[in-house]
């Protein structure tokens, strides 16, 4: 690897096995189009994994996290199921076949369904925790079926995503399981954080503290993905710390990118009404870099969000869109996150120099960061 | 170990260690003795190990859980401290110490304190679910803090617990925390029932149903805490099961004289006003026996059970009471106290053939089924 690829984070073209640089295939040219089929592919190993490890639970847990999978109708009947885009467990699968090939992917499904697992738990929770009505389109477990079997069935998908975990034969599965649940820790951190900044002011909110919390909520996850992928791989201590480092800084690029799209997002596409996260005051990132801008069009959102939006005023919300822009939100959202996507791919080569190795994992962070867009 | 030792449970004279039968010394006699002497120093080992996790947790979600073991007031300052009396962990040293003597009970204390952090994880979280708002006689965590903070801090304290196992390096470790995990998902299916119970009408309740409810609630963890010592021990498979059947059952005897003392017990010995349990159509094993026991008085309870208790409506609870017993709950109840109890010593004197190795065990599950008495 080259001093100047780590410096710029760019791969040079791309080279056949025998080091030759070969055209890519049209195909591969497809925005996304690498992302989807890794995707797919992990669909496919992974879901077996993770409903061997649902069906082991209790029948009443079990029918409330087959439902929140998608994979029944809320009266028990099965359902075609949409269990979400499993972007996580693809960056554990992903990073052990980058670092160490098929057989290490191979190795690694059992801790790529852990993650989701982990994964659901968290969103089980939050979904009580924030009141969130809807998940995937569906109403969240905790609508259908109450706060308590909710919370439980979270807290048995935490234990399942151990127990998987505990009874892998594999030596990573140990370092694993520590490494998950110091990320389960993070997230319950996260979630924490979030709750406690949306309570305060608009005034008492720094930006340091917003990017943490996003680190800790968004980034930490897909960070411990890819770490978990690199372990099953049996890689160095480096390596696993850069491709953590490489999957949190995605992360955060990817939550800037969402937070810009809560704003400017365009309500066709983004299936909620312009200007959602303004209407609820929500301090995403782009609101907290205009409040803490210390321009008058930072003053003025300030002054919006310390009274409750009136539902329907449109003016308003189009004034407070037009403040976060004048006040730079945006911009500094938007450099950030590229600035974000480049500190990935630059942890990338340093941890998988051989572009061809990397590619998968380039693929999703590119996907990751690009899919609401 | 003799045959008629199994059939009966019953162990002979304590034996010094040349085998010669000894008497008892003064102090041994006191009844709980040596059980509070045990529960002193597992506290004196497992606090350390567990301060130490707690400590470590990201400073908010610490100040909950400081908060919650009692080692802190809800402003921050140090407090006393009451993290409860330790049974959990006591059986875990207990049961190692057993098996494997001094080294084993050394090397169980973080097992030990993992289990006391699954065990706190599921009060926090069984207090946000019950909305019970007074624990240890302090405000519960999520009345101070949150529900939210509170399902937080459980998760977080669940993900400790499992952090503890995975970076110990004893080779028990990882059988030990594939069990506690599949211990948490029978406790959250033993909680989920209790829900569902409680909400069917009087009539639709079998005694099955409420037994197998209370060893998943309580029994469960009792077994896990001495499975996991007589792994540490390195047990062989029947020798563990046979201690997780020992804490099962005494778990179980545990709760059917809890829930004795629920009804009959004295206020001033309680804390709770008399009848407390029947005032809230509680459906604990008494009243489910009572109530499917075919009487002309059990079905007195259930027509009393149909209606709300009316507050301070004394003469109501005294019937109740009365029909219960006429029922014949009460006997029931304790007939099968001691029949587990019973089954708890036969299985101990098969895992734990020397009187004088089971007696910590003994002793700790005598004062279990004391306890409130």
């Amino acid at each position: 690897m080259s001093e100047s690829t780590v410096e710029t984070g760019e791969y040079p073209a791309p080279l056949s096995s025998d080091g030759v640089p070969r055209p890519r295939r049209a195909a591969e040219d497809t925005p996304g189009h690498d992302a989807v089929v890794l995707l797919e592919r992990t669909r496919g190993v992974v879901d077996p994994e993770l409903r061997a490890a649902v069906q082991s639970l209790p029948v009443q847990l079990r029918r409330i996290a087959l439902y929140h999978f998608g994979w029944s109708h809320a009266d028990g009947t099965p359902a075609a199921g949409n269990a979400g885009k499993a972007i996580r467990p693809a960056l554990v699968l992903a990073a052990a076949s980058a670092l160490g090939g098929a057989n290490a992917r191979a190795a690694a499904v059992r801790a790529a369904a852990a993650v989701e697992l982990v994964h659901n738990f968290t969103l089980m929770h939050d979904d009580v925790m924030d009141r969130d009505t809807t998940r995937r389109h569906r109403p969240t477990a905790w609508a259908v079926f109450g706060v308590p079997d909710a919370i439980l069935t979270g807290d048995a998908l935490q234990a399942l995503a151990v127990r998987l975990l505990a009874v892998d034969p594999h030596p990573a599965a140990g370092r694993a399981a520590a490494r998950l649940a110091e990320c389960v820790i993070e997230l319950c951190a996260g979630q924490q954080t979030d709750t406690a900044l949306e309570q305060r002011a608009p005034g008492e909110v720094a930006l340091d503290e917003v990017l943490a919390m996003a680190e800790a909520k968004t980034g930490a996850l897909l960070g411990c993905a890819c770490a978990l992928g690199a372990l099953y791989a049996g890689a160095e201590d480096e390596v696993v710390a850069a491709l953590d480092t490489f999957g949190r800084e995605a992360g955060l690029a990817f939550q800037l990118i969402d937070d810009v799209i809560g704003i400017w997002g365009d309500p066709r596409r983004t299936g909620k009404p312009a200007g959602a996260d303004l209407a609820v005051r929500k301090k995403s990132l782009p609101v907290v870099a205009a409040l803490t801008s210390g321009t008058p069009a930072g003053a003025e959102l300030a002054a919006l969000y310390t009274r409750p939006h009136t539902a329907g005023d449109g003016a308003e919300i189009a004034r407070a869109t037009v403040a976060v822009e004048q006040a730079g939100g945006r911009d500094w959202a938007q450099a950030e996150a590229a600035d974000r996507m480049a500190r990935a791919v630059q942890e990338l080569a340093r941890a998988v120099p051989a572009p061809e190795a990397a590619g998968g994992l380039l693929a999703l962070a590119e996907f990751v960061t690009r899919r609401s867009s």
